[in-house]
């Protein structure tokens, strides 16, 4: 592995599930990084290589129990990869020791705590240390995560859903309100929690909608598209499950507003869009993302297709939901927050096929 | 295999695909149907077990050169399972000859031939014959269905779309041009001709749109929502393709003429819309359909949902592509044509899980 | 559903798993068997339609808790779907009070209580009924179901593996002690029971064996072998778990006594033993079983070939581990049991692809 | 991309298929390493990223003529990808053009050219460019490699194989010709040419063996152990289909020859044997390898067992079939040609789950 000296230590805070492993994977190649603490609740004692067994060879780590004060003392930055309402009891503890935090969760993603309450539930009165959170999605808000103490790292649907709605709600090119986001996500979205209807005998070779008109990523997502568009939008979204592990793809339809509009106005508008996010990548005419393509990268593919019949615009993104979609995202953050490059440490290739 | 006398003798042109199995496999668990020729041009001579050894102990067939006039001597009923453009330069002189058709391609589900050409191309001098042809949507077309000669079987994907959307547009209940359906196909749907997209290194773990704004079901979708809206409806239609061998779900979304509409409501009409249709399932409030409750059978199950947030109504319907929306509902179609029940030896029972 | 005058009233225990959802299944198909009851611990008081919405149509049935007395006034014949270890505390008492049982589990699967005990654990005192028990695999103990009144049937692998090795054991055609198994199972024979290592997330693309040297199937296995050997005989026995749903596949390799048999003459052999098994297919040379003609059906396929470099020979069965394996079989010996056809009511047909 | 200064031009021939383009994946992330030359006959004068649009934001090259002048007069080292029998018309031209050459067919994998032909069929006059081939297995040759110019990869099956057996036969503690190898791979072994048994529909949700007796790795498998024993063995070798896109696991069956050695003594002698092996895994006792753990990486994960009720040894080894299985190791070996550390830009962690 090499020196560590002069690398950043990091603390990672709920090391067991799909989220920390992620987090561990992509921080043990990361050049500046050195993974100081890992914390755990229930696997707190154990050695990292008794859960992952295949990691042993390079993650000689022991997970220890969750000490806010020891994680400070070790740790120049701290993830936080815990099921939602946990998060806000250790924030501002961290953040007042001098830790720069990256939580993982939806705890620090809405501006108006009233929103999180009406979806998440909780009583929480960190109001002051939420209101200085910034919504981890580079793409749209690079500049304050870069001066950042507190970032709340965005939903897996939610990054999928707005890297491709951004540019159309930025530009005023759609109708708001006809804005639908079909999501369909592989399985370990659901997390490594042993559940009866995520069990292969169930979930594979079948396909199905969940959470239809309820789901908690709609408040998240519709809160930057109503940034976007300067008003308050209400965007339809529903998840589905597909019988893979890894990968999302967003299917978002949109009613343009100027039935003149091409493809190719589209994909160049996407272009400049983009052109300083190094991890996203618009395809050309025709080419539709693969999951397949994104899976093990932090990359974000979008594909665009303008409808002449009926005008509207639909647009497909693929990411992979633990990379993009969560842990590599945070890392990406990170990145920003420390002044390096975006880049940096995170995967550009797919293993395909 | 038992006794054959006094069952009706059909013939099953295209033998070797994913759609004549399936008929085959039906049809021999079918009580008063015997197969009494089953053609096939490339595979002409051999015994059906050389193609499929798992079928073997139980159809006793040798494949034949496609000769309509042995045809029509020894089948009362023939089924075509051919690949588009063919069924037209056979079944008018099936039909001639007395026989039924059941056409499971495209070439006989337009009522506009018009139509026919812009989207699959071909010369064709059959306006006669195609103006007697009935689309074999049993839900919708029950009694023209009874009394045709000639049944254009519908495709996977407008079965699916369609029994999601036939209430709303017949009652009237939605915006028609808000219309989008957003469906999901196992690639069985894609044939049992090797190509490389649908290799399982390639399609497995992944998932992606096509055909976007362009598959040729769009017509054929447009074609009875107008029917049923009684004026011209444009729906948009995006297929995705799932890694899973068999099903389709269809998401359906539509804008409600009346907001004070709740899914109860829905759930109430869609009962009664299908209250005759033994092969369409309502499910009840928030439970979503699986595909694979439907794998394996006849059936379409259909579950609704209203956003009261967004004023819309969101339906999912699932069936199996091989079946409801291929070979179980041409034999659907038959069993009304013969006046028998209409759910004479179809399977019932998904085998779960 | 028809009518059920002069039916057979059987009654299933433990009808939330996989083994009591199948054995609903295909009971609801049998032409001379009617449920009447249903009887499941956690689940008592649920209609069996809200734990599987799919089936609702068909099976109208409520979940009952389990009453001996009333189970034995209501039913002739019981299927016990339980965990291991329950059996002996409810056969007894069914017997005793004139019900014929089958016991899905292990508990009646052994002649020699000891090795039970010694596999499995448990202090149990049920030897006179246990001796009572047939091995339920009526391809080898046909007569001896025939007039059973307690059938211990065989567990998934035991099924796949013995069917493979009982021709060359009894004809004593190999080594006996050079018989190993190589069995691959889909995650469904882990049961719906949520557990880590069998969510999609985890087991899907990817590969493993489990309970090498010491998996509970094994002296299952050696019993059975041993009895046909007329000698004590130890098997090699190796599971894999498969990313898929369903279907075991055993590959079984021994060497040959007399290096001269050629793989046409194993056909021959295996054909003629199992002449009057309409449940096993012996597939012509160079022809492999797949897991996929089995699934859905009570067959078991079977695939012979000798090396003649090596002088062994190497046998492939298939089976739907649910189905043959499992409810299937089960009613197999009922059909045998009750004097009817050995096939009645159990399906023929998979429905590939 | 980063500055190409310094480091070694390299080529690749076939750059199409699933070696190829493993091939160039690794490569883009080798530090010492620049791809010079893309052949290729079908897709000469196509962009990379027409075949891999996923690809093209770090891939961009176009894909040339197989010109061997050209190829060696741009290239220090080349790569052969392409189907067997096609290598040794190019590689003797190369090697005097003072190339050096990585084949990743069959065509240099034998020291006796008669057992390739009895294998492979094709005649063949290049006896002497053969005789300096090494076989490109490290972990057994690696001095022999370092000092190579021309290397024949090993197949993925005798990858897998190989790693599993090579400790047992070089300390003489097995019988050698008890030895069965019973393999299970993923389907892109099978290549990316469109197959009709390699489609999802069809290998999904299957499982079944091929080539039993005959398959071409069985004499790859056996000059090695051969050569490991001192004397000429026979091993038995059945391959099959897993439903996933990578990985092989071997499970490996041997008597021993000491039955008093248990499962610890052999843990110790597989970490002795591969202690200068990088990228060999021994796991601890009653931990298995999972395929998934080794997927994108060069890894081979390796699990002991031993029966003492039968006395043998269970190995079980996983790769991932088109990384340690084929480019990965390719690359490894030009690690050691090259004088570089073994591990030097190929992937150690895998991007589970």
């Amino acid at each position: 592995m090499g020196d560590t000296q002069g690398r950043v230590p990091v603390g990672i805070i709920g090391a067991s599930g799909y989220g920390g492993v992620q987090l561990v994977r992509l921080l043990m190649d990361h050049p500046q990084i050195e993974i100081a603490y890992l914390g755990g609740d229930s696997s707190a004692g154990k050695s990292f290589s008794d859960l992952y067994p295949h990691l042993g060879h390079r993650v000689n780590l022991t997970i220890e129990p969750i000490d806010l004060d020891a994680i400070a003392s070790r740790c120049q930055v701290v993830f936080l990869s815990l099921p939602n309402g946990l998060a806000y009891n250790m924030a501002p503890k961290l953040l007042e020791k001098g830790c720069k935090v990256l939580d993982l969760s939806a705890d620090y993603r809405f501006s108006n705590l009233e929103t999180y309450k009406a979806w998440y539930g909780g009583d929480r009165n960190d109001r002051d240390v939420a209101d200085t959170a910034v919504y981890g999605l580079p793409e749209l808000y690079r500049d304050r995560i870069a001066t950042a103490n507190l970032v709340g790292c965005p939903g897996c649907y939610p990054t999928a859903s707005l890297l491709a709605l951004s540019p159309l709600l930025k530009q005023g090119l759609i109708v708001p309100e006809t804005a639908i986001v079909d999501a369909k996500s592989g399985t370990s979205g659901g997390g490594r929690a042993a559940k009866t209807h995520l069990l292969l005998a169930e979930a594979d070779n079948s396909f199905a909608a969940y959470g239809v008109a309820r789901h908690r990523h709609t408040p998240e997502i519709e809160q930057v598209c109503s940034d976007l568009a300067g008003h308050e939008v209400m965007v339809q979204f529903t998840p589905h499950l597909v019988p893979m592990v890894r990968g999302i793809l967003a299917t978002v339809y949109a009613n343009l507003r100027d039935p003149g509009l091409v493809r190719e106005d589209l994909i160049t508008i996407y272009t400049a869009f983009y052109r300083t996010s190094p991890w996203v990548r618009i395809l050309p005419g025709s080419t539709y993302p693969q999951t397949k393509w994104a899976c093990g990268t932090n990359l974000c593919y979008i594909g665009i297709e303008v409808d002449p019949r009926t005008d509207r615009v639909i647009v497909m993104s693929a990411i992979d939901n633990l990379v993009k979609g969560q842990a590599g995202q945070a890392i990406q953050c990170l990145n920003l927050m420390m002044g390096w490059e975006e880049t940096l440490g995170l995967p550009q290739l797919s293993f395909y096929p």
